[in-house]
């Protein structure tokens, strides 16, 4: 569905960063309604390897342009390979782009302008925060080609319960926004005029804390949920230990005590 | 409470499947509450075993006759025999069959027409989907009797969050349909008189997928949530790539890029 | 904040029993807002570690005074001693303390009469339940000191959702008790004047069950959970048959026959 870049055409990718840090990552393949061809996937997992190789980065923002958010993987590119390797290598480069979102230091947000179905749900799923418009749907419906889909019900099934997760999957049905929000898919839903308002909020949010403590604490939070309570607690008290040694907390802690707003170098 | 089943009796479980693959599995022993008796637990694990050798299976209706979906072990039964050796053996044979649920290949639904309690809350806990009558309470309740819903609570502390999982078997006290569906222990609640629409619904959702992508992706999900994200991801690629191979994922896709109804012999 | 307790001063922590074996513990420093320093945090160890010794325990209150909850760690003595020894030990007194809460053979009840912030929140969320007033506010702010809440994020990403809980983590915003409630965080909100009723009604409705089937029930709930299906199903199936052969169960079971009330000493 995808039609691949040429030097007329509009880059299937807009990446932008702003001089206070915030990436802007844009899927820009309206026609395709965004969809995950290996060119967009490799697109997006080099904006996010410059994000992690940015120090002054602060915060990512997925966003797309056009109807859809993402409707998930290329179908067309992928019914014209019918090769288990290739299909192996596609689903492969797909999940180390999924993983690089949770491992990159910085929060990264979905800006859901509107439709997000399988692993474009996927993307929303994987992101650490995700603001909707009040008009989006979201499915997993790769089941109505044929397509279980297998690997959006990894953050799926981490972001709300194993039934609702699974009748979503076997029926292909979509859910709205609200119903996204309740189920813990989506933090906040707004109308479509509210939509930069309410991430502007979240960025501003996240700007005014250190870089240091969140990469720190972002990095604990998904190891610490894959252990036990013994284990969770020994790895989060070491990274408090490590984050209250760091000089933002002594100022932070500092400036509490002084009643006066931490000087950070935000 | 369980009255064994003699030739002049109704059977205790009732097993029909008809010809698109439906086998509705109905519990038929409403003087006891369709109590989990030795005797409902083999005939329970035989008819599932049986949806596990038809490879023409394509969902799993448990249904109920009375008033109670099912009021948990038969206490009678469990009272006669004191001795350590036969709980294990009873528990042991209840979760067998509780797992031969997780490891069908194919959807299995709680239809559920009444009361719900101790093992028998652990019952629609356990299966894939479940619809509910408005009316219907559900409960893990065997402190009442001294006894802690343990191996309730395995499927139960799956459906929600501990503290509610907590007080349900702490207390002992009931939640309504509705409160069952917002924490996640039912899919869907409907007036008495809807009850057989709605899961004909779901039914209908699922005979239009093809049952080897349904069986391929209900394995990995549950299999997938047991396991760290960077080891889900591996799965579920291995999944998407095999599902991806498979004729029923090909012609699906084909019928998507040709835009027409994929034909499967469902 | 909080001032070290002397002979002349109200100690920082009261502990009541009554003759029912239920454990009262209340934070008494209001005017550190119940912060939880060294001298707090070994005060609420011994307290459990009594609590754990006392064969007649049944449940813990943990309850506060003053406007605030708990506000978390004392942010004076951490600054006071700005080194990564005394940190490590800091958080490690304060995990143990936290593990206890899990480790205690009887329900730990949160009576939430305020603010619950940062190791505070952590609290509210280690406790098996928690009853709230509805003017209180969960939050687990320390990232607008720099310090990112990894300790609290152990139990709270057990409570509720990941977007939810690192919403809460990244922005250090604040919920309402009715959004606490509704992510799984407390149990009951309820007005200020009605907390000790609502509280007092989850008491009764323990100690109206045997303290040896809610031991081993606790005690697998929170092991089960860490586990994979099968093994939970293992681990369960044995503390059922343990629980059954307990003279409380083979006499609530037979009660329970018989149409009468059980005859326990509890």
């Amino acid at each position: 569905m995808n039609t691949p870049a040429t030097p007329t055409q509009d880059p299937i990718l807009l990446h932008q960063r702003d001089d206070r840090g915030v990436h802007t990552i844009t899927l820009n393949s309206p026609r395709s309604f965004n969809a995950l061809s290996l060119a967009m996937l490799d697109a997006l997992q080099s904006a996010l390897d410059q994000v992690g190789a940015d120090p002054g980065a602060r915060v990512v923002v997925l966003a797309a342009n056009g109807k859809a958010f993402c409707a998930g993987h290329d179908l067309k590119e992928m019914r014209a390979t019918p090769e288990a390797d290739f299909y192996r290598d596609l689903f492969g480069r797909c999940s180390k782009m999924m993983l690089s979102i949770q491992r990159s230091p910085v929060p990264v947000i979905a800006r859901v302008q509107g439709l997000a179905t399988a692993a474009g749900c996927q993307l929303v799923a994987q992101c650490d925060l995700a603001v909707s418009v009040d008009a989006a749907r979201f499915g997993v419906n790769g089941i109505d080609v044929g397509l279980f889909c297998a690997t959006p019900s990894v953050p799926l099934s981490r972001n709300m319960g194993p039934k609702q997760a699974m009748e979503m999957l076997l029926t292909g049905e979509f859910i709205t926004a609200d119903e996204a929000r309740v189920r813990g898919l989506v933090n906040r839903v707004v109308a479509a005029d509210g939509l930069d308002d309410e991430v502007a909020s979240l960025v501003s949010a996240i700007l005014a804390k250190p870089r240091e403590a969140i990469a720190m604490g972002k990095e604990l939070f998904y190891r610490q949920r894959e252990t036990g309570l013994e284990s969770a607690y020994q790895l989060a008290g070491q990274t408090m230990a490590c984050n209250m040694m760091h000089p933002v907390a002594q100022e932070g802690v500092q400036a509490f005590i002084e009643k006066r707003t931490p000087a950070w170098r935000n």
